[in-house]
């Protein structure tokens, strides 16, 4: 604010300052804009960028108990360097060396993996082992215990999402210590938490209680991959099935409820055919995108950009967004969408063009 | 209500009988006893008994237009000879001759078939064709038009169960007609609502409005089976998972909500390895067993009797039941507990014994 | 059933019997009409007849434990004189002489109280004495012990509400003897449970737990009187207010939840302006009103009748219903619509006449 | 963090920071603690020191168009000088002056006043002319259009309540100019919204959809006052009705759910008997409280702070507050709770002192 002229207003003002007051009159329109001004751009981070640098990463930095993750995260180029991908959300890449273990914690912030490539790695979420494959989605809701281990010859790298500023901001970060090594070592290739619950249309009788976050810890490619397929199957069949033209979608749910896997975070993964196009949109609420497999643009806010496998892209609240298919073009998504729904906030915007 | 010996009272009843007024003292103890005293009795129907005269019928009784189903019903003998299993629930079997169709009508009660044996009949909802196939739990809920046609050479008999006493009783009941034959006789092994909506923890974007009624039209064997034999290895491994000792148990759920198939009705499959028992149980509200496979005892209310393969066992509000398994002991149950965890009615009472 | 002419036939039917099985065929246009066709009847009982029978009563029938209360329910001239207003509902006058006590007891059925006139008696609900006066609306949900005692020198009488119907057909009452004098003799003009809850829009914090019924055991009639007036008050100035022209309405709500008072039983109060009418219209359920004052005419299928302070009208379910004011006309309404909203049945169809 | 002695480690964080890529281990205890670390501070401002501040404001600032508000907000010490109370809550005194009006005019921001002292302001909420008055709660959820005129002679001043901060972070503002004057300038006792809302346990049939926010404008103080008085008095009386010994409370809440006013925030009023206390509790969220009458003590992570009438306490997140009433002591309390709940991230933790 610039500094009044008159001097018995400089007067009121210093002694607003004085008492740790601010005048609305001021700050309105930064405050209260006519719509969302997010600090946060826009901006696509590139997998053969990323990829390397983890590598380099896991020669120099060991992992273990204190800095617990080898994680490097997406610090938005709006968000002066805090490693924040958008105000909400966190996302980075992590990496596991051939035999290393991150250590047990646990924390208030709700996490996923989701891997792009490679495998090997066993993230154990309460004691239960889960293998992480590619195209698998791997949940590690608020307080749970988790560690990783890498019972291979190879490094293994993948995708963490988290509410890490969302919590971070409004204070209500919890975090505790484990064990340094996993605490089940062994290597099954499907855990038991899926054994129990990832059984379409069934809900076992001792797990009759609903629970804030999925009580399924991995969603394996397998399932996505064979539910895309259908539904463009069913496109082919003239039936509806997908969410728009050579567009299909499909979002991870709790199955105690059908809603979002975690409470303040929503996963989905979309499918466009070769030359499918969605419509321009605008959303209430941050997002992050990784190419997972095909070649396509996304355009943001007029912006169009080229982006292929492993690529990321962070989209701030109400940024309009398409995206356009070369190929067949597969892309995870996740977003803090549950919470503007949650609090009544949410609100979007269709640029339809054409007739 | 025994005639009153004082006359002024005797022309008081009369009085009131003649303007259509009941006194609730001498209606007290039957109108609202200590607890549930149902006209209804447990029984028990043979399978060896029920297929051959549904066989008969099959021979005598045309399937077609105005009587619309070749199905009969469990009678329960304490309620006066109507086509009702409880004063709730409807069971029957259904059985349908080679090549023969039931045509199309819908209505607002919620139907479901299961099938203890048997395939190459669908059964079409709302247009899509569903494999009805041994092991399948298949819906229909209110107000969706379906039909059945055998495609086989062979006839083909199920259990339906619906809400038609409910319903009946509650006169909420509507019924349309539809086509004559169904309306795709397409015979493809998985529908098109499984297709979609079959895929565990995952929603298509297409669904995101929850519905009263699942969406999914078919709940495969493989599924249950497997879910099933999950479920009794986490035990074997010392794990939590099952519902009782040696009993593992699934209930069928709506993925929009992960609440009950339908409104009124609750489907569980409950396996118990041979030698073991759950404990007596009593609750508010009726069920129907069909034994899938293998051999037990169920007793009710202290009186033990010997089951196995398709027999059916229905059990009133409030009687105490427990099931003993002599060989490894597969089951099939529905209920209307939905009805009575809806209006806060609910309530149960195990019987255990022993230290 | 027409005896079957086939011997063959005849022969399975008898079989069918023996074996305690009913063919659907036979049944079907009974069993799933194409919409409701109730047994009960629409009905009217006059508030000048009740009353002296239930005085007449009050002089030759003693109230204590075993009878329990003094109600003289209305047995609607369709259901073979079984006390049951509908299938569902229950509806009763109940009298009270110059200081009698009816004894405490709990059932599971749910119950209030709507008094037409006088005053002087005290319902005790859980130890909470709750006066009972002209217009008041009171609750005694399932499972809280309650008796009533007259503290006047006059007798009064009121009208019953329960679902004991319900409970009865579908074998879910439970019941229990309380003591023989009320719990708690004092006469204060307002319940603790007012005190602590009957303020708009506050909450105590002691009461965060939501609850099944309303924990408000009476809605007093300033509060309604005062409600409906400031509906019509308000569409004199043009603002919308009201659930019809010249048709004022409030529903009696569980300040937990914003939803009805109890699970079974939704409960409302109507005003209309002389000369004001509803449209004609059919719903699912059964409903009884009750003139509280003034005086109009009722159309039920078709049938006028004209009614006035302290009638009964019953209607059972898919009934077209209007209502005419002469008067300004009063009329409170109970009725079973949360089953059916609970169970996904409801359905209503507006009548409309006229451009 | 500190820079790496290592060559090849400085390179590798100098390639991140090039990139927009963060590590976690250098960061992880800032971001991810063991408990909150808020950076706002527990502070307390004094009504005799702002009040002064905002006449002088209203000398010396118009109100109109543009700044749309006279409105001076508490900021946070810890906060870098934001005008934020917390990081997801502001707090401001508003004051105007005799015949003035601030414009109207809506945005997403949910926000409330409450009136600590005086009247002569109207309020008009979407058309609806809203009286303020001493002791009133007065809302105007988001995307309400509302604006403000004083109809006297003297000024008035009052405080606001919005969640500005958590949609300003979160990107979910959007703002829209209404008509310069206050669009209905009658000056009505009560608001057209509580004659159609503020009935205890009443509801409209017009008004039988659920809504996010409350529908009732104003709380007004004599329900208020007579809850809490009725409260003490149940305790008097020994019957289970106060928050704690000594301490009446009342949420405000949204009458079609039973639950929050808003969907960010929550407000309470507590009145605590002289020489009440409460016990030491820390919960997630953070809360702002005012002292409405009499004087007593708050005490924060240990320091006391005796405060008196007018006096805003700010508590961030996880700190341990208790209060102690010198006399009769009645405080207004908000805070962001809801925000926590419906993102299951709630927690909190009772020190219990003494045996």
């Amino acid at each position: 604010m610039t500094e009044p002229v008159d001097p018995e207003l400089a007067d009121l003002y210093r002694d607003f300052g004085a008492e740790h007051l601010v005048p609305l009159w001021t700050q309105l329109s930064d405050l209260m804009p006519m719509q969302p001004t997010p600090a946060a751009q826009a901006h696509v981070w590139r997998w053969r960028t990323l990829y390397p640098l983890a590598a380099r990463a896991g020669d120099l930095v060991p992992v273990g108990r204190g800095g617990e993750r080898r994680a490097i995260a997406l610090a938005n180029p709006g968000l002066s360097g805090k490693p924040y991908a958008t105000p909400t959300l966190w996302a980075a890449i992590q990496y596991l060396g051939a035999h290393e273990t991150a250590p047990e914690h646990r924390h208030s912030q709700n996490a996923f993996r989701f891997v792009i490539e490679g495998e090997g790695v066993w993230t154990v979420v309460n004691g239960d082992p889960v293998a992480m494959r590619r195209g698998d989605f791997l949940l590690t809701p608020g307080w749970n215990f988790h560690g990783h281990h890498n019972d291979s010859e190879h490094p293994m790298a993948w995708i963490d999402g988290l509410d890490i500023p969302f919590v971070h901001y409004t204070d209500a970060a919890f975090f505790e210590f484990g064990t340094e090594r996993v605490t089940d070592e062994a290597t099954p290739p499907v855990s038991r938490s899926e054994r129990l619950w990832a059984h379409p249309g069934l809900r076992p009788l001792s797990g009759l209680q609903d629970t804030a976050s999925s009580p399924i810890a991995a969603y394996r490619w397998e399932h996505t991959d064979r539910a895309l397929t259908e539904q463009l199957l069913l496109e082919d069949e003239g039936q509806p099935a997908t969410a728009g033209q050579g567009h299909a979608a499909v979002r991870y749910v709790n199955p105690t409820t059908g809603g979002d896997v975690m409470p303040t975070i929503r996963a989905e993964f979309h499918r466009l055919r070769a030359g499918a196009a969605t419509e321009a949109l605008r959303e209430v609420g941050s997002s992050v995108w990784q190419v997972f497999e095909g070649r396509g643009a996304i355009v943001m806010d007029g912006l169009r950009q080229v982006v292929e496998k492993g690529d990321l892209i962070v989209l701030p609240s109400w940024t309009s967004w398409s995206i356009e298919a070369e190929t067949g073009f597969d892309l995870f998504r996740f977003s803090d969408a549950p919470i503007f729904e949650r609090l009544s906030f949410s609100r979007s915007y269709a640029e339809r063009t054409g007739p």
